[in-house]
């Protein structure tokens, strides 16, 4: 086949490779599914159908499918979850990706709180749960449209915030370029930003710093 | 000369002609400043230039200069102000667009209260300023970078918040757009947007409400 | 579940939820529209689709859903409308748009006056209907492709001018931004605006001016 | 030198080649002009500077510049004007763009009505000149910030109209995209469309249609 | 209903109004060509549908409709065509825009000669087709991709070129900006631009300019 | 004055208020490094101008500026630096933005090991320099034009990536867009962006994750 | 009909037409399959679909399709291949782009080693198989998201490559703009670029620079 | 000091580094010129302004500067010059950029014959001149504006031709835009192109394709 396995990766960063499942020809998923589970290795998918999920769960009965983050995971270990991060988002329609992030978090083996549906437009949602982010070692805060949250959790919080950017939205918000924007050009310090709705790197870069 | 001097307006819409200074040629801006007050007509000219308001103050030694918004007004009435607005900042930085905003609704006959540097960064600063919003007619929130106060305003107030992007920043803000793309995503109810640094236009909407 | 709700809202804002129907699954929908119709709060909720309406209406049959704006609609009080605002559209494709602001408006407690298909193509059908716009508090003004009509009936009334571009169009008006750029870019005075397609967000702050 | 001169355009198209002074050497230039009237052509450039202008008056003292339009001409002959067109400016703003539109339509041969300062904020001061345009064969509409006199003038006329978006104005005007944008998406008909601030290119144009 | 007729068009501009079909539903659509044809007046629509073709053929049996250009026609007159243009594309995936302008223009009365598929990639395809250019009142070019068909034209012919821009193409051209930034910017002189993909725009014009 | 001071940001977050110069008027920076100094804490001002420091320089002799990264610091403690980060550079150009987050760092307690010029043009530069991220806690890459820069490095490095685009570069860089969307877009796991330019909230995140 | 064949080509280029399959209406690509193939000249479609494909083979037997690359071909020579060009790409995603160069590649008689998914977020991949581009005349490297494979690999070989961004990836890759500006940013020597996805033109390039 | 000198690229890719000058500080500038003109090596810079000409002029006396190119040669090696390439332009305002091109490919050794101001809008001018490409290994076709110039030059020959898009142009040229969009999207085949204004990039790789 085309692939070239990047051996090396578990060694060199501490992480196993994840699956994007999107765009990925079922039969090749199942494939790859079947070989990493045979090699004794957990998997997690993300952005995998329905339908890949059902045919991978053919193969593999243990496969579990998440509908809301769309992650597909077959996972044998009972990993020991160290640390904590929240997962906050703006509104209830960046739960998906905000979901990708927390269980890819989880995966990882980092504990996660979630926080959904605190954004600015109803701050006191956010200012009445502030005890959530309490040692906490990094927070992961998902939102479309205005993605303001990232901005007004940094200031109040004293640990990394990734933004997540989400593509929530309509008209002026052109595909997440709007919370995009405002994340990067955020005033509060100790901000870092990821692709829009890419949950999946957001979990990835938490991991690393809880890890630490 | 080129212009088509609009004499309905005040009929039709009851506010002056307020002056663009920027751009004009100096000789041009004298002479519009000396026709209206020869006729007693109170001038509010924005964007004026040092050199400008130095040209104009030597025809006319009435003429005020603020060097922050750069407002250049000759104004003998001793008009009344009614009602009240709160005009609001994110930065120090927004400060000459929202004293344009500000001095051009005094100006109108508007009381305004000023709220400066209380941008979500740090969000007890406008938390524990909430009460300067009791009994406005409605807010202006001006900001750039991320542009986020407006959004957080207006779930806390119940009146109509006119957003002015601004062009503060860099990198990304691309000259004004992340501010603007944030406000008109605003995912709180009760905003409506300018042109970014349009302090005017936000005064003069603020005006027609506050007169309501 | 997931949302937070924001039971601040009625009292800090005197506006109830109004429902965003786009994206939710329909069971999920079902449920909100049960929960608040079993406390005998009115429900509206926007962008909902003939789908998502039958199997609410299943459930609640008082449910009434308009296939123009897609507004779904539980209502049960009476409610008097005060005031009144105007209503106008450039073409006929920016009618589902309008009547979103209209029926949002009206259930809001507003008066509203429709006058559609006025652009600026046919400026007489405008300046025929002149008074349709007297005594109103104020102006939604929705047009998509050159949104220009938003500034034309700025320079003719005296109260604010919420305008509303909309994605109707193609080609060059990049689904939305040519009007949104004309209607930020008005040098007519008076003028605000919305989110692209954003009926709602404009009737809710014209209602806001309406009961001022 | 490296300019391939392009002997055949007076023939292939009947209009001699108009020089663009903008970022052309002085001395460059002046030579441009010496060989052209030496050779008994008439010459006209455009965006001339003042120090051109200047270098190039001290060669040929019949040199003539307009300050506002910044159009340099030699023009010897005195050519006979017909038809009629008629160009028109949303502001005065927009006045340099549109008289270099009309000087060079002028240096065609083409009688031009100016007819500047009546933008869609105050469309009484259009809607009062129309007889202005009886009898001209096109028309051009000379627009910044919104650009919707084009539009609105193609609707009340029945000749073409050449838009000519400006780059005058701020912010979200993005350098006359907002304009240009309006002028491309204008539902009237009748609307064509040149360059941001192509005063020559519309005259052009204007004087072929003028011809027929 | 919603629609203002514009009666005073055909008068005003001696056109008939055509109809837009796109998005308009399909009973609303046969209503209107039923009116109309009972009026007496022949009726063009531009980018009918099979299925809305299908309906109005239906209710008027003499209902014509090209699959290429999906412009849908109702015409009893036998309308004199006069004077003479050319439509010309880059390639034959342009075809379907042309078409729509040759068609539109020839129910307008105009004589219309194609060339098609002589882009500038081979240039010797337009070369040896220039005599069809000889007596024409102008010229309307419509190209995809790189759109520098316009451009090549209009330094060949003396009358005036009508620019349409296509969406035809991928990747880098951004649904037919890259057409449309080349004409706006070509350096021959005697182009205008009209919105992407808009065939009807261009006939309009060239309808105009063949009547002078 | 208009600035509203966060008094509570060091106890909410362990950092200073540190200053952004760029803007201010001379006199009112003076006065902020005075007050502050005055208060016995130490400053830094990030993009502070020659002439800014050489004001603050006369007020306060021990003032100190860099001209490379146009850092301006006061600073009378002898701070403990802890831990250690690498911030390295794609080229030479970018070493001003890379100055400016590694004398941040410095300022706020971390060791920092410089690797410049080390861009994927020249891998070898780079991976003969590996041992140099051994032991770092994070990662900071800057880089201008193409940006690969952080990719390359995330994926040979097992800590988090800061990666910082510049406006290195010309022509379709479009002022650090390219960097930018380069970074965002990185399929190596580890990386998150902040905004171009902006090496002062790359080393505020840096010191965060660094202090763990 | 009204296409005008370039019979030129051939013989001014050296390369027959190519043809391009995506929107031609299946009739008439059959039409083009068979006149060329009743010439004696062998065809090589790209972008064909299934169902474009079924049609063909049904008309001509001989024809063959390759799902990833959507490549169509008639091919009855058995032509000499020469030279020898590498086709590398980033990850697995962007095959299906890189195999329509590759296979046009080898139509035009050129020898292409393949080396696939060897992106930068794993280095070694690449740097272990750099024996790959020994002797090769140039290269393709195509890659999405990040793109930055092609400015590694021109810092390691001496040769021309030809860099193809493709659309793969999400958000803020904005359809394959990202990959598009790196590529075109480079900082290495030796790399220019096609547009977006378009592996055909790659090849065609590169067989150009094979045969020198 | 802070730049890793490139040791191996004369070894693995056969050329000398090229000094990039703008943005260097002039005593830096000098400092570079010295260190390789005292190693024997010949030096090429570009965009050299005259101040920093003159300063390395004043300490390496050989040093030579063109204005137009703003190239700034240390050469005293004879280079013997194999092959040639063509440079041909749209417009005079394009030959900078072409003589940055031209003068870098003679400086690495390769014939050039230059053939400029042969756009579009006069085709007759590049048609009389094609002898000049008999022979060539390849073109560089430089043009800003619309950029058509190389799309109708790859129709023509049959080797590689290199676009540079310029920068040169107003309004919606939007900087090179205009120009690089319409070379990425050629419909001609054996394009491929480099960023705005990079005469140096294309010269380096027609370099490349004159040496095979
Ligand atoms: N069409 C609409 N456009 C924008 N905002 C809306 C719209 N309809 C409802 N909303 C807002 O969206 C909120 C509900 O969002 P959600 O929590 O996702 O249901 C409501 O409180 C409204 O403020
Ligand atoms: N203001 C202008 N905008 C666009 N094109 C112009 C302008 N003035 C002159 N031109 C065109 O530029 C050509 C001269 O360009 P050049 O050869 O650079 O002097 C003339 O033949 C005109 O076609
Ligand atoms: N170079 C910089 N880029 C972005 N933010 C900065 C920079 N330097 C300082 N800051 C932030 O800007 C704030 C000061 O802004 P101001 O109140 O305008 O002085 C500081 O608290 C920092 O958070
Ligand atoms: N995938 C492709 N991308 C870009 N151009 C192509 C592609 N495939 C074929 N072509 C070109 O498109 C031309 C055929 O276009 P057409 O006349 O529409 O069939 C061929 O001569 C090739 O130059
Ligand atoms: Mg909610
Ligand atoms: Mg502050
Ligand atoms: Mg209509
Ligand atoms: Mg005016
Ligand atoms: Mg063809
Ligand atoms: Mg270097
Ligand atoms: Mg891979
Ligand atoms: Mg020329």
């Amino acid at each position: 086949g085309f692939a070239k396995l990047d051996h090396h990766r578990k060694v060199r960063q501490g992480f196993e490779e994840v699956v994007y499942c999107q765009g990925k020809a079922t039969p090749h998923l199942v494939k790859i599914y079947q070989t990493l589970t045979a090699e004794g290795i957990d998997v997690l998918g993300t952005r995998a159908s329905r339908e890949q999920y059902e045919a991978v769960k053919e193969a593999i009965p243990e496969a579990v499918w998440d509908e809301v983050s769309r992650v597909l995971k077959v996972e044998k270990r009972d990993r020991k979850r160290i640390g904590r991060i929240v997962v906050c988002t703006g509104g209830t329609a960046d739960v998906p990706v905000a979901e990708e992030a927390a269980q890819v978090a989880e995966f990882f083996g980092t504990k996660v709180t979630r926080l959904y549906d605190v954004g600015v437009a109803g701050i006191h949602r956010l200012l009445s749960n502030m005890k959530a982010f309490q040692g906490a070692s990094c927070v992961i805060a998902v939102a479309g449209m205005e993605g303001a949250l990232a901005g007004v959790v940094a200031g109040l919080v004293d640990v990394p915030v990734i933004a997540v950017p989400t593509s929530v939205g309509y008209g002026a918000n052109f595909g997440g370029l709007s919370a995009l924007l405002t994340m990067l050009n955020s005033c509060a310090n100790g901000i870092t930003t990821v692709n829009i709705d890419n949950g999946y790197g957001a979990a990835y870069v938490a991991t690393q710093i809880n890890r630490l």
